[in-house]
C-alpha cells in the first residue's frame, strides 16, 4: 500500500495536468473529481488543437461513452498523438459489446497502444471478443474466478495493464496482478462513477507506472467512497460526500482503509 | 393511486433500461435521477449504434433542449427505430414555440409517433400550432382551465398521452385525465427538473400504460421535491436531496404524499 | 457597492433570459448558477435558431471551453446577431494561449465586438499578443500589478470592458477600473467556476452597464463563496452550498461582505 500513498502524494505535488476526451454524461463529474483529488483537467476534443493539448498534458483519457463520428476521429488521432509524445493514455471503452460500434472502435484506439485498459466485465470480455456479456452500459453477473482470469487474458492479449472493475476490481499487467476490494455499492447508483476511475486512473499513472497507478486510481476512490457513505446513506447525498473525500483522503486514511492485495491466477 | 405504487415497484424490481437522446445540460442529473428511482440510463446518440441501443432498451426518450441538425436526425431516426421495435417512446419538446426550428423538429418527431409527449403549457400550445406561449424555455402565464383543455386537445390531436407540466400537472389520454398536485416551485430554481420527470416518465413507461406511467413519473417526483424541501430550503442543497429521495421514496411515502385525482373537462 | 445592491435588485425583478452558447463541462452547472441567482438560462447553438433565441434573449454569454469548428460558427454568428440586435455579449476565452486554435477564434469573435471579456491572466495576456503565461486552462503566476495593467491595456486595446480574474479580480472599461476582493480558493478545486462568474456577468450585463455589470458579478459569486465556506470546508458540499448562497444572497449580505474598490493605475 506504500506505492499508493506515494502516487497520491505525487499527484499533490505535481498537480499533473489530464486532458480527457470524454463523455457528455460526465465530463463536469469527472473534471471535479481530478481537481478534488489535487489534479488538473482539461476537456478539449477539436482536431485543431489536439496536438497542442497533448503536448501541455501529463496524460490523456479517452472515454468512448457518447461516441458518435466526429468523436471517433479525435479519440483515434489524440492517441495516435500521445503515443508519438509519450504521454500515457486511459482507455475506459464504455458500452463496449453493447453495440458493434463501440466495440469497434474501443479496438481501433487499443490498436494505436494504450498504457491503461479499465473496463467492466462485460465491456473487457466483448473486447476479446467473447459476446453477450453487457447490457447497455453494465455487466451480466460473473464469478470472481472468471474477473480475475479475464484481466490477466486481457492484459496479455492487449499488451497492457488492464482493470476489470466489479465487487472486486482486478487490475494486471499480465505478470502481477492486483485485486482491490475498496468501493461501495451505492457507486452504482450515480452516474459516471466508473467514468470518474478512469480520469484519476489518468493523474496517478502520470506520476507512477500502469498497474501502480490504476490500483492507486482504484484504492483510491474505493475508499473515497467508503468515507462518503459514513455520512451520507443516500446517493444525492453521497455524491457529494464522494468529492470531500477525494479532497481528504491522506496517507492516514489509505493507510487505515485500503484493502488489496497481489494474487495468483 | 395504487398504480402508482404497483409502478414504482415493478421499475425497481425490472430496472428498466431507458435509452436518451437529450440535451447537454442535463445529461447527467436525468442519468442520475433515473439511477436514483431504481432505472438504468444509457445515454447514445450515434446513428452507427442507435438500432442496437434501442434493441436493448427498455423505453426511449427523447428531449430536444439543445438541439442541432445533427441531433435532429438521431432523433427522428431513434423514433422511427423505437416505433418498428415496438419501444414506448417519451418525448420531451423544450424550448417548442420559442424558435421555429424547435416547434418544426418537434412536429416532426411526433408525426413518427410517441407514446408520451410532456411539455410545459408554452411548448404545448405551440406545438397545436397557437403562438406567444413561451419565452425561452418557459410558459408564459396562463389559467388551470386552460391548461386541462390543452392537455385533453393535444392528447387528442397528436393521438398520445400528453402531460402539460405547471403548478398543477395534466396528464391525459384523450379519454381518462389525470391531475397532479405535488410539486415544489423550488424546482424551479434548479435546470433541468422537467427533464428529469421525461426521464423518469421512460422508466415508469417501460413497466406501465403511457397514462398512468406519466402520472406515476409526475406524483414521484413531485413527492421527493416536496420530502427535498423539508430537509433543504435553497436550491443547491435542494437539487441533492432530490436524488436522496428518489431514491427514499416507497409505497409508504407514495400513500401519504400523493396528490393526484382523475378530473372531468 | 450601491451599484452591486441596485443590480441585483434589477436581476431578481426582471430575471433576464441569458443565452449561453458554452462549453459542454459547465451546461448544467452554469444554468443552475443562474437559475439560483434568479436569472432564466437558455442554452442553445443551432445556427438555424440562433437569430430567435437572441430576440428573445437579454443578454448572450459565449464560452469556448470546448470549443470545435462547429461550435466556433455558431459562436461568431451569435455575436454578429446580437451585435446588430444591440444585445450584451460576455465573452469567456476558455483555454486562449494554451492553443493557437482557441486564441484565433476568441480575437475573431472579439474582432466583431463584445461587451465584457473576462478570463485569467493568461488567457487575456494571449489575447494581447503575449505568449507563455497558460498551462491548460490555468494562469502561471504573476503579480498584482501586472494583473492590474493587463486588465486596462486589454480594455483599451479591444475597446471593452475586461475583466482578469485571479487572487484579486480586476474589471476595467479604460476609465475606470475596479479591484474585487472577494472570492475563495477552494473555487479552484470545483470545475467551472469561472464560467459560472461569465454567466452571472451575463445576468448583470443584461440590467446595467458593462463595468457595473462584471464587478456585480464577481462581487456576488465571491460572498457566495465565502459565505459557502464558512457552511462546508471540502469541495463536493462547499460546490452545494455555493448555489444555496447564490440563491441566499441579498442586499445586507453585499452591504456586510463586499470587498470592492476603485484603484488608479
Amino acid at each position: 500500500m506504500k506505492f499508493i500513498i506515494e502516487a497520491l502524494k505525487r499527484v499533490r505535488e505535481r498537480r499533473p495536468l489530464v486532458h480527457n476526451i470524454t463523455n457528455f454524461v460526465v465530463m463536469n463529474t469527472t473534471a471535479n473529481a481530478l481537481l478534488a483529488l489535487g489534479a488538473s483537467p482539461v476537456m478539449a476534443h477539436a482536431e485543431e488543437e489536439l496536438e497542442e493539448m497533448i503536448r501541455l498534458a501529463d496524460a490523456v483519457v479517452i472515454n468512448i461513452g457518447t461516441l458518435d463520428s466526429g468523436w471517433r476521429r479525435s479519440m483515434v488521432k489524440a492517441t495516435e498523438i500521445a503515443n508519438e509524445l509519450g504521454k500515457p493514455i486511459v482507455l475506459d471503452p464504455v458500452g463496449a459489446g453493447a453495440t458493434k460500434f463501440r466495440t469497434r472502435v474501443s479496438l481501433e484506439i487499443l490498436s494505436r497502444g494504450v498504457d491503461v485498459l479499465k473496463g467492466n466485465f462485460g465491456e473487457i470480455s466483448a473486447l476479446l471478443g467473447e459476446e453477450g456479456k453487457t447490457r447497455g452500459v453494465d455487466s451480466l453477473e460473473y464469478g470472481e474466478e472468471e474477473a480475475k482470469k479475464l484481466t490477466m487474458n486481457a492484459a496479455r492479449e492487449f499488451n497492457t495493464t488492464v482493470a476489470v472493475t466489479g465487487a472486486v476490481d482486478y487490475v494486471s499487467d499480465g505478470r502481477r496482478t492486483f485485486a482491490v476490494y475498496n468501493g461501495h455499492e451505492l457507486l452504482g447508483r450515480v452516474t459516471g462513477t466508473g467514468c470518474m476511475v478512469a480520469a484519476l486512473t489518468g493523474a496517478f499513472v502520470a506520476v507512477t507506472e500502469p498497474l501502480k497507478a490504476t490500483t492507486s486510481a482504484l484504492v483510491t476512490f474505493g475508499i473515497a467512497a467508503e468515507k462518503a457513505y459514513e455520512e451520507a446513506k443516500y446517493p444525492g447525498s453521497f455524491h457529494v460526500k464522494l468529492y470531500d473525500w477525494l479532497y481528504r483522503i491522506n496517507e492516514n486514511v489509505i493507510r487505515t482503509y485500503a484493502k488489496v492485495r497481489e494474487v495468483e491466477l
